[in-house]
């Protein structure tokens, strides 16, 4: 079967919706464009074939052997938050939907456990979890808008991975399709389990190279006390990031982050919370252990220790809630300065003020603006390169500046992505992380998934 | 190269000497055989052909290179301390001991990180970082006696997991060599990092089946607080189990542990600490959390609420660590009655009475002493088989009762191993937990590591 010309591509798709009827299958210009990117607007994208929006595990075994049959690449997605292209359509590919798959399919109290199709939000999890009196603790900054099949497949962060670990952390186990068609389960309700190698936490962060996650079993918590709150303003970039590395080594915290001051300049001018945007750094930390106000109150004297300027504090929740929308609005506050480029790194805890201070040179080599915001008590930043043009010639400056970051990170023992994965847009840095015996393991694990290499090729390993 | 005949085989050895000069190889008989079993007496163990005993990660590239090319296999063991036969000898094999290679590199306060070698105890390293202010929390029983390399290839258990986690979620970094002598490094020293596929996780757990651990970066934390604890003895098992469940779904627990009479019985015999052997259960409890004296003040009241005959507590750190000593003794305790099976099961937590309920039926049906302790915050039993004999008869329902407690576990939702491991004790079990699909693509990942299938070959997977 040849797949070139305007006939070929006609049978092509009628192939396609006889393969998977009724099932959904869109091959509309313009629909393919709109579902042909996620949130890197600079990640390179190239153009689909088809558009196959699954409502279920068979319409997904059906979409596999239909593509693994004929060699087409797959490349899956949900809400396509995603950070890193890794979502990105691949030229001549199908991309298979699994968004319309977001049913909660049960919580369970007994074991704390949720199953879940893969195109459930986030946030709809945690708000039925916390319904039945538990805690989903993974939260993406994207949670209100990406799912749990996306935040599995690119294992992601947030702020709590300061205390509960990050999403493969609460993932028990997966019902996934191979790229044959083959359906397969992993993992086990057991809080402990030993049989057989780790699949699950091998599928967790694989972006879609692997697998196609059609179910998953996550684990709740039990819900968590009153959190008390701080928010400290510095004068410098280092002071902000040595308190930090101090309140991490000695205090229970639940959350730890910064937003240097072209960050929290651009969201006081979001918000307009009053808050001192002529200071050089912003930290708020969180507790949610027993001691939590304790907890904040060394807090509290760790950064006067280190000379903030500025000491807020709560014990209550709602309005530790409020202070915590300053963080949150970081992104959509950059945004509006211009086309933005974000980075995500991360570095060993004690490199945190050397790592701020190389982002604040790296700004001023390049004469740009770069927001840098993140989870601070993990050494990992969000350095947000931020440009006026969409010129070629812009964005060639962007790129130096997020290359040098990227480098800087890796110099000072970190990783080129702490949490958005590594998709089309950091593909080219795997190098710097893996030796030449690694890359060529990941492409032999690769193609025992995944032997004719159709899930989202030329992605993430 | 034939390897048959005597004169065959001192040229094996010969050969051996020659390609690892000066690394000592053994090959006299009876150090062979005294090498050649973990401390699981009824897994099946064959007959070694030499013995390493590397001294540094220069003699396990040269072991391996010589064994792939021969395709002779490799059985990787330090200290010999597993409880599956995942280390026993295959016939013809060399076994590669690397418990000389037996050194802290590194412990850093900063990136609360330690550097070991694969054959450093797990009780040194834990002693070495409380030198220094920190923590060490994977505390499989055998920690005095079992090795870093041991514990991450089998991913260790111990009583730390219900707060801290299994020896996987303290590995941040690993340093391995492939079945062809590849050296290769994985993870970061970065608390998050999503380069590439979780290689180190994948390692984790997987028995010497996938390369050879020559070095781990583990992670590190703070000191704990001095734990509250209680103790309860239990009219019956079921109201035993029944708190337990009320005491882990409510309570934030660093420790809770289930013994049976049997194995209360054998301790008091051993210890005479005065333990209540009219009890059908004995349940301690830990917490080291800001508010342990009120969490376990909270067990105490769910104890009394579930008929507890007697409660002790206390919040002093040592006379707790002696309440402990009970806890710790129960292995050698019943081994002191005859021959023993020990099994490890784990069961998702509900499940954790009506499996209690199954053990002491499936004892009464073999007519067997069987005597259960745990891990039962986390639904993780040794229910640990007692018979007089060794004689084939005695073994053959010893070996009924064993099936029988693994296959209630599964059918309850649970799983053949906990935190012991597969090894060759219990891989004709795997087909309950992994269907084909999964043991198929376990078989093609192994070969993507090793594709001679020279590393532990017939183990684990």
């Amino acid at each position: 079967m040849t797949l070139t010309g305007p006939f070929a591509f006609a049978s092509f798709a009628e192939s396609l919706r006889a393969a998977l009827a009724p099932c959904p299958v869109e091959t509309d210009p313009d629909i393919l464009l709109s579902f042909s990117r996620d949130q890197a607007p600079l990640a390179p994208a190239g153009v689909a074939r088809a558009l196959v929006r699954a409502r279920s595990t068979a319409d997904v075994v059906a979409t596999l052997r239909f593509a693994n049959g004929l060699g087409i690449p797959v490349v899956t997605r949900a809400a396509g938050t995603g950070l890193a292209g890794g979502a990105n359509a691949i030229d001549g590919c199908i991309l298979l939907s699994v968004a319309a798959m977001d049913r909660i399919l049960r919580v369970d109290p007994g074991t704390r456990t949720a199953v879940v199709e893969p195109g459930v939000l986030n946030a709809a999890l945690a708000a039925e979890a916390a319904r039945q009196g538990l805690y989903y603790a993974p939260d993406p900054a994207s949670r209100e808008i990406s799912t749990i099949g996306g935040n599995i497949a690119t294992n992601a962060g947030g702020a709590c991975c300061l205390k509960y670990g990050v999403t493969g952390d609460h993932v028990a186990a997966l019902e996934v399709v191979l790229a044959d068609g083959t359906r397969m389960r992993t993992g086990s309700l057991a809080a402990k389990n030993v049989a057989g190698l780790d699949l699950t936490r091998l599928l967790v962060g694989s972006e879609g190279t692997l697998a196609v996650i059609v179910e998953a079993t996550v684990r709740l918590l039990r819900a968590p006390r009153p959190a008390s709150t701080l928010l400290a303003f510095f004068e410098t970039l280092e002071r902000a990031a040595e308190a930090i590395v101090a309140m991490e080594s000695t205090t229970d915290l639940s959350l730890l982050e910064v937003m240097d001051r072209t960050t929290v300049t651009a969201v006081e001018d979001l918000t307009h919370m009053d808050l001192d945007t002529s200071a050089a750094a912003l930290v708020i930390a969180q507790s949610d252990a027993a001691d939590a106000s304790e907890a904040i109150s060394t807090c509290e004297r760790l950064c006067r220790a280190h000379a903030a300027r500025d000491v807020i504090r709560t014990d209550d929740r709602a309005e530790g809630e409020m202070l915590l929308v300053a963080r949150r609005k970081a992104l959509p506050a950059l945004e509006r300065l211009g086309t933005t480029l974000l980075d995500d790194v991360a570095v060993p805890k004690p490199a945190l003020p050397e790592m701020m201070r190389r982002i604040a040179a790296i700004a001023e080599r390049h004469h740009l603006t770069i927001g840098t915001f993140g989870h601070a008590g993990d050494g990992n930043l969000h350095p947000t390169i931020v440009f006026p043009g969409t010129d070629g010639a812009s964005r060639a400056v962007a790129f130096a500046a997020f290359d040098d970051i990227v480098r800087a990170a890796v110099e000072l023992g970190g990783t080129i992505s702490g949490e958005h994965g590594v998709g089309s847009l950091k593909r080219d840095y795997l190098g710097l992380m893996l030796g030449e015996p690694e890359r060529a393991l990941l492409g032999r694990i690769k193609a025992a998934f995944d032997p004719n290499g159709i899930l989202n090729p030329g992605k993430a390993i």
